[in-house]
């Protein structure tokens, strides 16, 4: 007997007839003798009208209040899961993030768990229940605050609470039937993948890949969590995320590449006419860090001779671009460069693979792919496992297939599959 | 500076705009000097439609995961009132049952407060804070599980934590501007009372009038907590409800009489042919008991002299009807009787007021207006406060008119007023 987690998305239990279906899923893993703890993200789009119910009373709702609002989700649908098990007549306890024992620190809207008490879920399971655990939430140690964990955050939760419980496998349970070698919406050819290391699924993430979310993968890796994504809506085996290469992987058997990956959330921001001194660049990335921004690629023009003047280039998401910019105009005069750019009509292609490691050419072939497509590229950067590229956003697709063809990862099979984001 | 105590019902924050007319309601008070503690219901229909969401899973739901479901709606209200009086720039924080202290015994679904340890709450005030609680919910002691109160229990919530914080006033807003005479709806001429007393509050609730729950009202008698009933629409003066008989009470200038009350909710059960030895009626009265059910009014007629038997009828709500006849009939060849009757097109009127105690030829008076409205009275309860009767459901709007008129209730001002509940 073996102890799984099961993590439904939004999606999976978007009503009463989505709820049942997973109620008896879930029953039949129960009954094949598991211990079976459930975490659930709130129904649909409940999450998202309780964010437009807090704009129409104000445009800053303050964050404790914020996460109190939003736990409210994740509450309704376990307790209607809870219910729909027992009504099956399998035993079904519903836990709220702080009777799990979720203890996170208390940064509000996008909280990190420090700790699982899971005592009373492993009560639970003792009793022969199934526990169904509310995702997303967690409560700050000392003021019993109630907090949330941001996008993704119950995927977080499932693997914080695998790896409490020490389960023989985390599963994600999503619309789509695990990870693709690209987001079969642009490559009609992509395929699932059956297996992906941690690092791969990593840079996936941090790529734009929706599937799983960073901190989840972070979370696992860590911990040595197996994380299996896949379909709630089908039978079909999904993909395992391991910290183990692919049988066959670096062999002709096998892709030495896992995936291409696209994102179009990000922005680039051109800071033009930077004094080409020591210390200058070093300045206006302290700016944009002191504003809290996080930045994705950087590249640096090479200095014009005659003016020693160059230009600084650097990616982040769209989401704080004003931020940015807004930052880097007030300190204008101290740094002492002439304008800024602003450019949220970008792309990123990202491509993965441990398997590159030992594959020189990867690069170049790459680079090739796209110059047939005739797609520009504005920046590059480099990885390990991962070479990104920014393209035109309206170029990006095109860059997508292409890359996806010259690696060899189109699918022979041509399957129809649907590929969307995990909710929350 | 006092300390107030108000509770919001669900009509009073039915929408982002109600929301932000009552935060401007209490950031007011707060501006006034006042320490101010808000509990608020679930926003308008919420509660229906999580039920609704049960219903559609499953037609019995556990009662533990019930009351989670349920509570996800005052805990939304919450955090956007919060939100709304923090936008007005009076600081606002949220509190659960939990974290408000509000502690229950274990019966879900309509459990009863043992204990409020309010240390968080003072804390807020100490700080200048508004504090803003979930009604109708707490937690148990010693396991943490989420209870819910039942019907009316954000009334009772905000009474307690009146009494548990010795404020100066519990102020219960709802849709009607305070405590009448009669039902408005019914009685075109119903006049509001500026003061009426626990003991009558307490007749009235539990004779049908809706505007407090009969809980609230004990807990607050049993603690001496001040209540004043009033409307969130209107700036008015609404009803006091205290332990101090009005001024002038008893005396020409004031009724003694505070109201009329009517109830549709009952229903009657007929115990026919019963053995009239001592013993059965008892024995009736436990099987009922056994069932859990809770009874009002009770008849025994005169045993009819050739056959020994006679007929035993009694009232109570409707809804429990059936679990009545059920346990009555599984016990019918045990007590003996011939066979059950049951009838729900009945009504009840109640005559209530504190002065009735020194006035004889109350019940005489109500009797003889009844008589000339062409009323048939079935059945007859009295205590010292209050006289009730049941009539025939569809003669009972006829009856309050009547009665009130008799009692010289009617308004001569003929205010027009709506009537309503005050939700939970």
């Amino acid at each position: 007997m073996g102890l799984i987690v099961q993590k439904y998305g939004g999606s999976s239990v978007a009503d009463a007839g989505s709820i049942k279906r997973v109620a008896k899923r879930i029953a039949e893993a129960r009954r094949a003798g598991d211990d079976v703890v459930v975490v659930v993200s709130a129904m649909g789009d409940t999450t998202d009208e309780l964010i437009d119910l807090a704009n129409d009373i104000t445009p800053l709702p303050p964050a404790r209040e914020m996460d109190i609002l939003l736990t409210a989700g994740e509450r309704i649908s376990m307790s209607l899961l809870a219910m729909a098990i027992a009504n099956l007549g399998v035993e079904a306890r519903s836990f709220t993030g702080q009777q799990a024992g979720v203890i996170t620190d208390d940064v509000h809207g996008r909280a990190r768990i420090i700790d699982v008490k899971a005592s009373r879920i492993r009560q639970a399971l003792d009793d022969g229940a199934v526990a169904i655990v509310a995702g997303f939430q967690g409560v700050t140690e000392h003021t019993n605050d109630v907090t949330t964990l941001g996008r993704g955050g119950s995927d977080t939760t499932a693997v914080a609470l695998a790896a409490a419980l020490d389960a023989d496998v985390c599963e994600i349970y999503t619309d789509v039937d695990g990870v693709f070698t690209a987001d079969p919406r642009i490559v009609p050819t992509a395929r699932k993948l059956d297996r992906i290391t941690y690092e791969e699924m990593l840079d996936m993430a941090a790529s734009g890949a929706k599937v799983l979310m960073l901190r989840c993968v972070e979370y696992a890796r860590r911990n040595n969590v197996p994380i299996h994504v896949r379909s709630s809506f089908s039978g079909h085996v999904g993909t395992l995320v391991t910290d183990e290469v692919a049988e066959g992987a670096d062999s002709m058997e096998q892709p030495i590449i896992s995936g291409v990956a696209h994102d179009r959330s990000e922005a680039k921001v051109t800071v033009v006419g930077v004094p080409d001194v020591p210390g200058t660049a070093a300045r206006i990335f302290e700016v944009v860090a002191e504003a809290g921004l996080n930045i994705d690629m950087i590249v640096q023009n090479v200095s014009a001779a005659q003016t020693g003047l160059t230009d600084i280039s650097f990616t982040l998401p769209a989401s704080e671009g004003q931020r940015a910019t807004a930052a880097l105009t007030a300190a204008q005069s101290e740094v002492g460069f002439a304008s800024l750019q602003y450019d949220d009509t970008i792309g990123k292609l990202s491509l993965i693979g441990a398997g590159m490691k030992s594959h020189p050419g990867v690069s170049a072939r790459l680079f090739g792919a796209l110059r047939d497509a005739g797609v520009n590229i504005e920046m590059i950067s480099t990885s390990e496992i991962r070479v990104s590229v920014i393209t035109r956003a309206d170029q990006l697709d095109d860059a997508v297939r292409a890359v996806h063809t010259a690696f060899g990862l189109d699918s022979t099979e041509g399957e129809a599959v649907v590929y969307g984001g995990t909710g929350r």
